[in-house]
């Protein structure tokens, strides 16, 4: 290593270090907002933001720059006031677990070359997989340091997103339905599949890829807080069969994207169960409050679904991306997968059994578990349910200082986890016509006043990103254009939410002035 | 963040760091075998590598004891004799790029939470379009420092790994063929793609995914170095309408897994055109050839094809992962992939434009762009050409040590890139009897010479495995058990390709003695 390397190497591991041990705090901007043609401008200063026809090498002083510019302009999801997203800060332990895997670059594809980490996946799945209730718990001494929890075919696999674990899903669903359109291809039958219509596009998505089609994806109607309607389920099945449709699966979901609302799992199940359905359950968001004896209730039944998706790089902050995919029977995954490479896969080499590579459709992987059979380890079942339990705080802080606002803010639903979805109503609406059980009457506003409620908040969420005051979502629901936002972060407390909902009050009311 | 996280956390960035400056040398083990029973009983001496029923927090002391245990027993890739591969040892820029991701944990699919990575894809998947052939270079000032590269629709995209990469070249191809299938679902149609019968097996994992189905992958025959022979697609192409199947692309393979060889793109472009079909290039490997002036011809015509996808994990010693698929026409990616969720891709939110998000299957996407834009940066065009270069010196160097072992070592393929595939041959079978070419003759081989010969491979591995001398990878080309040395890593020096070639023929001979 040259000593121009060395010096760019030791200030980009000194200043990512930094950005971990003293992470931004609540005086610091959570986003310093550019424009593309500013963000140009700012790196024309170092390195440049493109590549001419000839890409020069640059010095390590310029180097060093464009990377001061990278995180000055990035944005902080470590921030306590980004709650933006259903991702935010990653827990320190999981962002050098996974510098520890990439200095490490491997694949998980085989044991040869990832002997660790292909047991560690088998260790992690194992556990996952008994909390989700599809594997026994050992009656035997099952401790720490035995290996009662190492087998050669661990129940999932870990993927790149829950997107793709929902695809796999599905694939293994119709696998099940109709073995043979894995070798002979789809037959022209015109597959259904059911998913509420609050639940995520990655049914859609994975419909198209997999040639059923995005018409093959019947969406069922929600309850006002966004859980399925198990009544609806069973009368869009039995209304997709006199379609001449044939249905195959259901995903359920776990923690939806907007509310977090949980679906039924038992009565899906049940249904299922009855019309042969495969059941999916999408609990990439919500699947963590299994981690909680105070929430994990909310999957009940989670034990009956055939497959499940877990984003562990959501609520349980590991860095993007750590998704596992659990399976009820993972003598399938092969089956739908395998392509037996003999380059690869050889049935002559050592230790062969344990390979992963050929029950996933990724060949090369990159290692996902490390960082969270790390953290695992060091914050224990305990801090795990911890975390859920002060993001669940956070939330009833959030809706006990909504409630308590005379109107300023309302409730769009009551929520019952981790996400808080409401409006922020300027004075002049002060208070919003209510209906006979109190909830907001929506019918009863005018359409000018409409206009000017949806307008609030993507005017005032662009405020607050020229301030860098803070990070939130906003989309419509029951017709209402709202704020979402999300407690996850465990840098979240309750001055920052309270200095939220006070930053939107004051740059909605300067919007009005 | 407590004293006790402290001491995990500085613990672990140290080691990393030490790791990264001072990575595995000739002297040291590639790799220190361990079974599973001996993994398990390691790390049952720290914190256990399965959880109990109730998993425990464990103390600093244990926990940074368990870090070294990850380290010692995992693969060394960064050790020059780790040629075991198509990827090796990362380059430490993109090890250190991609800590500095992992810090700012975001995503790549929106400007709003993603501002700089944004414009880096755009920045970077344009200079790899150019490369391509797929832009035009521009012909005004065109240097580091404007923005003439930042298109708010690059001509590509980013994705987690190769496999998938065709699998979205894959769909694609078919929309184009069948645009109403993304809607409506197969229709039945039997549909078939070729690729050759040395190409990557995503082609047929893909076709199980996307309900097209595996008998509708139709192998085309090689030559004997491992490329497609045109007239045996043509005539492929034919059987197949003939036999029923609807074709409506085409697989070419730059750099196959094996023996790194290449189809000839102008010819494979021609039948293409000619045909209606869609080309799309597997570049995993090979694609980085594009790199370097003395072998960017290798891709010939890669301009002509409609998708080409191309991991920089491999050859450009990026950690995992890191593909770039790129599209001649990226207008077509919403089309097949666009969901539209109004809760992140608002129409009323600020530079929306520039999302790309809703032009890919993955919702959230772990940053892979910087790394490698902070080390092209770092490296610029030059330094990217030489590391092809040196793979390339290292491949010709083992060649030639080959041609001059008198029968201790011999090619089964020629070879012309970075892949050496090649048999061991015990002494009492020296030398093999070859044919009027001067190639090998395995017909001229007893039943039991061929058993002998296949045996090798996997026993000289394993020897090597145990003592951690090396690490190389085989399997059957040409009937035989064979080799392959992939030469990668800009640390593999001459010195270790000979000790390499030393240790095989040592640990064969014990095997004989």
């Amino acid at each position: 290593m040259t000593s121009y390397e060395s010096a760019i190497i030791d200030g980009i591991i000194e200043r990512a270090s930094r950005y971990l041990t003293e992470p931004p705090r609540g005086s610091d901007p959570v986003i310093r907002l550019a424009s593309p043609a500013e963000l140009t401008a700012t790196f024309s200063e170092s390195v440049g933001l493109a590549f001419g026809e000839t890409a020069s090498a640059h010095d390590d002083k310029a180097v060093l720059e464009s990377v001061e510019q990278v995180i000055r302009y990035s944005m902080q999801t470590s921030h306590p006031r980004f709650v933006n997203q259903n991702f935010a800060g990653p827990d320190p332990l999981s962002v050098v677990g996974d510098w520890l895997g990439a200095a490490l670059n491997t694949t998980g594809a085989t044991y040869e070359v990832a002997p660790v980490f292909t047991l560690m996946e088998s260790a992690v799945l194992s556990k996952l997989g008994r909390i989700a209730g599809y594997l026994e718990e050992s009656t035997e001494k099952d401790s720490d340091g035995d290996d009662g929890g190492l087998p050669t075919l661990p129940p999932g696999l870990f993927c790149a997103g829950g997107s793709m674990g929902t695809l796999f899903g599905l694939q293994l669903a119709r696998h099940r339905h109709q073995p043979d359109v894995t070798t002979r291809g789809s037959n022209g039958d015109r597959l259904a599949l059911f998913v509420s219509d609050s639940g995520h596009y990655a049914a859609s998505k994975s419909a198209a890829l997999l040639g059923i089609g995005t018409d093959g994806v019947v969406k069922v109607a929600t309850d006002h807080e966004g859980s399925m309607i198990p009544e609806k389920l069973t009368e869009a099945i039995k209304a997709s069969i006199e379609a001449g449709q044939t249905p195959f699966a259901v995903i359920a979901t776990a923690g939806t994207t907007v509310t977090s609302a949980f679906d039924d799992l038992h009565a899906l199940a049940d249904i299922c169960a009855e019309a042969g359905l495969w059941l999916h359950v999408d609990g990439c968001y919500g699947g963590s409050a299994l981690f909680s004896d105070t929430h994990a209730a909310r999957l009940g039944g989670i034990e009956r679904s055939d497959s499940f998706v877990w984003n562990l790089h959501k609520m349980m902050g590991m860095t993007q991306q750590c998704t596992a995919l659990l399976v009820k029977d993972p003598s399938q995954l092969a089956a739908c997968f395998a392509a037996r490479a003999d380059y690869l896969f050889q049935s002559d080499k050592l230790n062969g059994e344990f390979d992963s590579g050929d029950r996933t459709f990724q060949c090369a992987r990159r290692i996902d578990v490390l960082k969270l059979w790390l953290t695992w380890k060091v914050r224990g079942d305990a801090g795990f349910a911890e975390r859920i339990d002060h993001a669940f705080a956070m939330a009833q802080h959030t809706r006990k200082l909504i409630s308590a606002s005379e109107g300023k803010f309302v409730p769009l639903v009551s929520g019952s986890f981790t996400n808080v979805v409401f409006a922020w109503v300027p004075p002049q609406l002060r208070p919003l016509p209510t209906n006979q059980s109190g909830e907001i009457d929506l019918e009863a506003l005018s359409p000018e006043d409409h206009v000017v409620l949806n307008e609030c908040p993507p005017q005032i969420k662009a405020h607050m990103q020229a301030s860098g005051s803070g990070m939130i979502g906003f989309q419509p629901i029951h017709g209402l254009n709202t704020f979402r936002m999300i407690c996850m972060s465990t840098t979240l407390q309750a001055a920052d939410v309270e200095a939220l909902l006070t930053t939107i009050d004051e740059a909605g009311c300067q919007l009005k002035s």
